[in-house]
């Protein structure tokens, strides 16, 4: 069977203007390939309404899981709670498990559960929600779609949780030969590589130091064995 | 007159199996802010025909520019020029500019002009080539889509060569506000300094450091003196 296929969604102005490097898809990536999910594609919008509502349709019709990161905080621009409920027709209100979640954790804080807190509490009909350990305003899995907070520490620990309920498939597995030669001289070898091996995919990431020219090649897949065989063969074939 | 548009489009499975941080998207992002060309989107798809040829469509059509990067080099993954070829419905063919450019570098080196390093000599008809000081290859400029090497090196220098030919706008400006106190706190205030300032852009960005939360409110737009206004209200309100 195939692995499942995932897409991930991520909202934030913050990626778009060059203010934040990413740190979320990358983390994502890495777990999703522990996992045994393959990750497709990647969307980075802007924190306005249309674009999100549009991008969750279009990734959660094409894939098996869509994995969203950003604006489900209490600021005016948190606003994927309610676009994730229009993309599914979703009435979306405080909701009173997620209400209790925010009252307890405020009263053993101190602080006020004002209005823009109250946000947080904004859950659509019908989602599942995603425990927050470190800041406790949850996120929700509704439709095959997850959404989960943009703060990096409060991402990764709602992946965690939302991977230990999901059926994953086969770890996605690497070797990579570092050849000290330009990849125009070994790209003859690796097409032919690639040929033999169609289950494997091959890819080959130059790099430059003091000059010399060299190349990364990986051998991704999901069976260890054809993935040892076609290193071995390629290190026989490059003479390295 | 607004701002252009852009799109951005990353090529690669190095990306998605989570084995490569992305780097392009950052730069990229901050240099478009400078240029005043607002980033309104990014797509990351794998090394496959045919999602390539349906982001460049999609994205090529829907914003002013559209900047790839990735897939040009020697080997057998290396398909985004074909990929956009075929987006635009245009021959493609290894063109004698192109492999002129690459015959000059390849006779210095003094290494060979072999059949895998012409791939990199195919570019599509009516395509402009942009010049790769790095290491020769160019990339190309085929309608709004600007195609670059995925090395970030090169990437680099192809940006600035193609930003220096495009019409830019008015730079992104932004200032930033450090708050020690949560999201929560502050969330009204935001809310109507977002309603008051409609022409810039609002953000909130939490942190925890040792326990306490705070966050980094980023304002941002193309005029400054409404930017400082903005910034100077917020601190006044918030007594910062």
């Amino acid at each position: 069977m195939p692995n499942p296929t995932a897409a991930m969604l991520v909202i934030g102005d913050e990626i778009l203007s060059g203010r934040t490097r990413d740190a979320n898809m990358y983390y994502l990536a890495g777990e999703l390939a522990k996992h045994g999910v393959d990750l497709k594609e990647v969307r980075v919008v802007s924190d306005d309404a249309a674009a999100i509502v549009t991008a969750v349709k279009a990734l959660s019709g094409a894939y098996d899981h869509v994995f969203t990161s950003g604006g489900i905080g209490p600021t005016h621009d948190d606003i994927t709670a309610d676009c994730i409920a229009e993309a599914f027709g979703a009435a979306i209100d405080v909701r009173a498990d997620a209400r209790a979640i925010l009252e307890e954790h405020y009263a053993k804080t101190g602080a006020e559960l004002n209005e823009a807190r109250l946000r947080m509490a904004r859950i659509p009909d019908g989602a599942a929600l995603i425990d927050n350990p470190v800041s406790r305003a949850p996120g929700f899995t509704l439709g095959n779609v997850h959404v989960m907070a943009g703060v990096p520490a409060v991402f990764q620990a709602m992946v965690e949780t939302v991977l230990a309920t999901l059926a994953g498939g086969k770890p996605l597995l690497s070797q990579t030969l570092r050849v000290e030669r330009g990849e125009g001289e070994i790209a003859a070898t690796l097409s032919a590589l690639a040929e033999k091996f169609g289950d494997l995919s091959i890819g080959c990431y130059p790099f430059q130091v003091n000059g010399a020219f060299g190349a990364n090649v990986v051998v991704r897949g999901t069976e260890g064995a054809r993935v040892d065989a076609a290193i071995t063969e390629l290190a026989r074939d490059l003479g390295v």
